[in-house]
């Protein structure tokens, strides 16, 4: 969790003379995700996000995302817009990368979600979901089953110094999924990492969605299992809430619905799910020097939950 | 420059409960110094920093440092106080660490100070020393002369891999302070850090005076030199600009003011204050791993202010 790039505040206050935001007041490099570089400025005219997109971003997405969030934005989701300069251009470049000045949000992410924050959470997300269905560009799943494939490859069994035979595991959890993996089933732009990191709340209600960096065009029911994976376990992983879990699909039963085939199909979602962030937390973990000064999340935490999902029904899951 | 402790935003509203400033309404982890986590906190109240003073800060040391803000916020420098709780504490426990809700102070410091900004840090400088001259608590000076030495034993030999001869050097240096260093001059709590970086400015005036982490008793013209080295180089120290350390100084009269015998002392003040930049930039920089994700800063940009300050002349220095 850091700064990567420094911007002079000089820097800043030029970058926004060209945008009607008036003049620079503060500004404070913030800790927000660990792919990008993000300010938390504020100017007589408001506060706003100046986030610079790093390596893990494609440049050539954002226009992508840029669209997803103006039309999410549209349709009264609380995703936060990039701003428009004088010029009508949402993307800059800053530092030599490129950079968007974005909407500042309030709401601080919960860190202990109770049954009310996941069940609000997945009414969020059907409301996303609902308000993309008439969405039309795609953007491809890297991040989906052919991509766990080609990371769980690059990982090797340098993936066993973390747990002994977890290679092999993986492997065999690849070969199911790809055998049952339920690829007809209805797709959109989904979220895809819809952590309670990425969810701000107020009182009880979703103030902002943020980090759509992930957004794709892939399986909608799955990113109700990755929201599942990431908000209805205790414990690092240990333990399943089903009281939570059974207030997220609530929420989002209120906000958008599952289908017959998709509530049938939801176990296995959930172990793509839980495999897709094992596997990237395994690669953070294998690339990342233990002292470095970013916090490495325990990828077992996944596993825990990915011997969960392999045999639980979709009524524990689901909660009805 | 990161943050260091993750405090749970429900941590954080139950810490704010405890106070008279509203609820709360954001909290970002913002990289403000390399010594600290800090949070920016936005209530229904205002905006706070609320800081977990992590091992290089004594928490012993606390009531000081609150105590020199407190008199200098009283006597109307812009300095931020730290908030007292309905009980009436300004120190409280987060996370298994002392800490702190402290007033937030707009402005953005100047990555290129120009003429008159030196003028007004200067000038704030010197307002600072006027307002501590009946000041009577003590904190001695771990980071004056003889830490200089403790700090230059420690680095030891390894020291040559970031120059060679380089121990040899500052062992000379340090003997030529230790016989006329001018310990016969007026002493005062000094902030001993003024930096660009802790001195926030809109417009510019000084909006914010910021980071008395080192504050101490010492020399204090010393104060001066150390903010003549931060301010007054280009290019990472190679270049001395004239116009901006006499503005400096100029600024600094009109706050405050050098007496003769300081002007005559300012040179080897100077090289007091750039020796120990150079040593603590060096002891980090032996200590930081490369990979690590602070910047490591370059220690040589003080041994070429050092070079410069050795032969440099009272009139060079002060512009008059």
């Amino acid at each position: 969790v850091a700064v990567y790039t420094l911007v002079a505040a000089e820097d800043i206050a030029a970058l926004l003379s060209r945008y009607d935001v008036g003049t620079l007041v503060s500004a404070k490099g913030i800790a927000e995700g660990v792919e990008n570089s993000n300010y938390l400025i504020e100017t007589t005219g408001g506060r706003f996000i100046l986030t610079l997109y790093e390596k893990r971003v494609d440049a050539a997405d954002l226009p992508f995302f840029i669209a997803v969030l103006d039309h999410l934005a549209m349709k009264g989701n609380p995703v936060p817009r990039a701003i428009r300069d004088r010029n009508g251009f949402q993307v800059q470049t800053v530092a030599g990368r490129p950079a968007c000045l974005i909407e500042f949000l309030p709401g601080v992410s919960v860190t202990r979600p109770g049954r009310s924050d996941a069940h609000a959470a997945g009414a969020a997300l059907g409301r996303l979901h609902w308000s993309l269905a008439d969405f039309r560009a795609r953007r491809d799943n890297s991040m989906g089953l052919p991509g766990w494939r080609h990371l769980a490859e690059q990982c090797g069994t340098a993936i066993d110094k973390i747990r002994p035979r977890l290679a092999e595991r993986i492997a065999a959890e690849l070969a199911f999924l790809e055998q049952h993996w339920p690829a007809e089933l209805a797709h959109s732009i989904i979220h895809a990492d819809l952590f309670p990191d990425n969810v701000l709340m107020l009182d009880g209600q979703v103030t902002g969605i943020i980090d759509f960096y992930f957004a794709a065009y892939d399986i909608r029911a799955w990113d109700v299992a990755v929201t599942h994976a990431a908000w209805c376990f205790d414990d690092d992983g240990a333990h399943y809430n089903a009281a939570r879990g059974a207030a997220l699909i609530a929420g989002y039963e209120a906000g958008f619905g599952l289908s017959h085939a998709e509530r049938t199909a939801f176990p296995v979602l959930c172990r793509g799910a839980a495999l897709r962030f094992l596997l990237t937390r395994a690669w953070d973990w294998l690339n990342t020097p233990a002292d470095a000064m970013v916090t490495r999340k325990n990828p077992l935490a996944f596993l825990s939950r990915l011997d969960f999902y392999a045999t639980a029904s979709p009524k524990t899951l689901l909660g009805a």
